[in-house]
């Protein structure tokens, strides 16, 4: 089914295209980039419930193939736009989950349209390349332009990866690797023994630290370090490695200060306790991971101090500090990097990324590179075609200012929060957020699905997390009148709710 | 740099489309059918040596932010059609190695380029969907024209991942699932207990039996059933999983008649001890792992007699049967799925796929459904842009009989191998193959690579595998006239080689 007005902005480009073609491709960039076209809707349109028919409909197809009871509805990409997802039903509906915080400038955003349209850019989407061993000739360039634009501090070094999990599966190797080579095999080679050892599963017994209700991935060496919740883990194999407690901050902040101070300082205790211990039992405790809002386990916060002094201890035991930026990464919090709000001296070792960056990956200090080939290798390693998507969002970031958008926009939706927090306690409850990563807590995971449900059914698709919390994930063309919109809707949902 | 030839076709389309649309875009895919420029080039035209002048300056840009060292050279992808890959110093090469066995018709396929000049598709690569919770309207129906139209007997139900190492990792979990449902916990519910202890890594000791030389991915789960190569390996934690020798075939097979059948004999007795014995350590096997040729490893092929019966012990121990076709599968063989030549009676119960899929992803039995929703998921559960693709390629693939050519071309390819190794012994040995996935040794890793690299400057790419193995990957739209091409040329190269 495709969209009259998708169509419409396709019919005026490719007319544009063809007629500039003739003079050759370098011209057809300059000409499209005028697209005058509406790109966001005006508000949500309801028609139905949802999921409506059609979806139900196709929801019992799917599940004759897989398990489709995760599925909430059927969409229609090509009439979705800017903050507004369309299902197959016709509903049109204001989007703060986006596709779990995985669409950073919208859904059809003319720049992405107009650079599926260039002529030049077409092999880089049907032609996938073995990126580690037969790069195209603009890979670097890419990098740059993209990933490289918005490095953090002090990580001169990036590896992509196809998706989340790899990213992290990929910068803990990168991390075993560094402590075996810098901490421990120093320049010495390789022994005969090691290589041997290691084809039989015998290698040294390394560990990342990771927290209670942290979300790394669900392959088996992320899901070592994913503590969110119990369906992610069940059944599945593990490996020993340790898991400190995530401070669990009381709200409002202000009023629990000394309290927060002391849950925070016992956690980073537990941390030393936990290196310490695991090193007496021959686990080493290689590198640290953590999420800076751990977003899967509930939207838990922890005060910038208490990130910087756990950066502290992880330099003092030697530990790589890997910050997993996959689902703060991208702009939603103001900065590019969640990470950045902390202010750090030393920078973290290894950031790992994915969802708004188009591409999953990693970026790292020069001491964490491999030091032979094919160490950290696949036969993708990652797409170019998402890697050049990548450059046009951040061109797109930078020329509309989104990361003050997403300070503007996020402080107007967490005064409406915190408004309407105060006018229905019962309700809402430790609201709380950095840029439009905004949550709060429902009474229980009962009223905050039938909160989701009945939203939903007003024109906003709204996410869970934790066990009973509610989490802002909008785009970054998300826009204080789209926060006023949703305030609206979610005011007089509050109001009716029995 | 934009391709000449690429911007004519594209010229011609776009031109087509742009006048189609305003009747609307039913008509564009009928009329955009017909592109009668050429699109495979007639051999191989070198200009510089490989990698050449601009390679090497690109190479030492790269190597700037990540490790370069295993870029064998840069592409320009625009430029490359059909079977030849062309470089950025403009050397055009016949690939027989097709990005590590990842391009399944070639590059710059016309229907493809069509398919992405469809503006219907074009949603489909810029609003890249969470497809376990909000799926595109046709994703069923593209999955059914795509994967479902090629599964395995028995196997109806698929799940999509990105990349070849997330297709294994979910498989593990979805056997680890199926082992604890089917045959432990039966329909009783999940205890509290398993709730909580699980949450901190406290999970049964499951395990996947895999092969010495297997190759199955590198990240962690993947990882402890991969044995190919130290470098995969070296210094990263595993399990401890148990390990199986994989048959080491004498050739000429006829000659060897019965001492391959012992050794496949002492192999399969292996794995059953195996079994027997982590039991007894109360690590369960759930599953075991194999590749119909073991492909990293260096081409280790053994006989379907072997596979029978150790689907056979398989069974007979309850371990799931879990058959990786990342590398082999996709019609490379002669049939869709390398284990097809088997002729298995039971099917399969999982099996595995990427590469020339375009996506990720895994069949299996309805037996392997997960019991919920959640437990088998992330973010983007693969990319259904890469699914249309993969809906075009099986269209390909079919319309142009590409899996008896596969047959056809690589009974010329193993023809004139053998006639190689008939007349240089010293050289070429252990000539096998089954379709175009074809390979021999050389005397060891030196002459391997030497001859791997005067074949490229002679406008041939090969690609090595185990530790002194050629393998051949060409796409499958290499015919007996690349064969003869690639003979010729390998021919004078064996003649003069010194």
């Amino acid at each position: 089914m495709a969209s009259m007005l998708l169509s419409r902005q396709l019919t005026c480009c490719l007319q544009q295209n063809s007629r500039l073609l003739v003079f050759g491709h370098r011209y057809i960039s300059q000409a499209a980039a005028k697209i005058d076209v509406d790109f966001d809707y005006d508000g949500p349109l309801m028609k139905t419930e949802v999921p409506g028919p059609r979806s139900r409909e196709l929801m019992k197809k799917l599940n004759g193939i897989q398990n489709a009871e995760a599925v909430h509805f059927f969409c229609n990409y090509e009439e979705s736009r800017g903050n507004y997802l369309v299902d197959v039903d016709g509903n049109r509906m204001l989007d703060l989950y986006s596709q779990i915080s995985s669409i950073p400038i919208g859904y059809s955003h003319p720049s992405l349209i107009k650079l599926l349209q260039q002529p030049q850019n077409l092999s880089t989407f049907i032609n996938r390349p073995a990126l580690g061993i037969l790069p195209p000739e603009n890979f670097t360039e890419k990098l740059k332009e993209s990933l490289l634009s918005v490095a953090p501090k002090g990580l001169s070094q990036v590896m992509t990866m196809s998706c989340g999990s790899c990213s992290n599966e990929n910068a803990f190797k990168a991390i075993f690797m560094w402590y075996r080579q810098n901490k421990e095999r120093g320049h010495n080679n390789v022994t005969k023994e090691e290589l041997e050892s290691c084809m039989i599963n015998g290698c040294p017994d390394y560990a990342m630290l990771s927290f209670m209700g942290g979300f790394h991935g669900r392959t088996l060496g992320c899901l070592a370090t994913t503590h969110s919740k119990a369906i992610h883990k069940l059944d599945i194999p593990s490996l020993d490695w340790p898991i400190a407690p995530f401070p669990r901050l009381k709200y409002p902040l202000e009023d629990f200060v000394k309290e927060n101070q002391q849950e925070e300082a016992r956690c980073l205790e537990e941390v030393e306790d936990l290196i310490v211990k695991y090193r007496k039992k021959k686990k080493i405790v290689a590198g640290i991971i953590v999420e800076p809002i751990q977003s899967e386990g509930g939207d838990n916060h922890a005060s910038d101090d208490f990130f910087r002094k756990l950066r502290d201890i992880a330099r003092k035991h030697g530990c790589a500090f890997l910050v997993d930026e996959v689902q703060t990464g991208g702009g939603c919090t103001g900065k590019f990097w969640a990470h950045e709000h902390w202010g750090l001296d030393d920078p973290a070792d290894v950031v790992t990324f994915s969802k708004k960056m188009m591409t999953g990956g990693f970026f790292h200090k020069e001491e964490f590179r491999p030091n032979a080939p094919y160490r950290i290798f696949n036969t993708w390693l990652g797409d170019p075609s998402k890697n050049l998507m990548l450059a046009e969002v951040i061109k797109v970031i930078k020329t509309e200012d989104l990361l003050n958008n997403a300070t503007h926009a996020g402080k107007a939706l967490l005064t409406g929060l915190l408004d309407l927090q105060a006018r229905y306690p019962h309700l809402i409850s430790r609201v709380r957020g950095r840029g439009t990563f905004c949550s709060f807590d429902t009474p229980n995971d009962a009223t905050r699905n039938k909160l989701i449900t009945i939203a939903r059914n007003k024109g906003v698709v709204l996410g869970g997390c934790g066990d009973r919390s509610i989490r802002f994930r909008p785009t970054l063309i998300f826009k204080d009148h789209h926060a006023h919109l949703f305030l609206n809707i979610f005011s007089d949902i509050l109001a009716n709710f029995k």
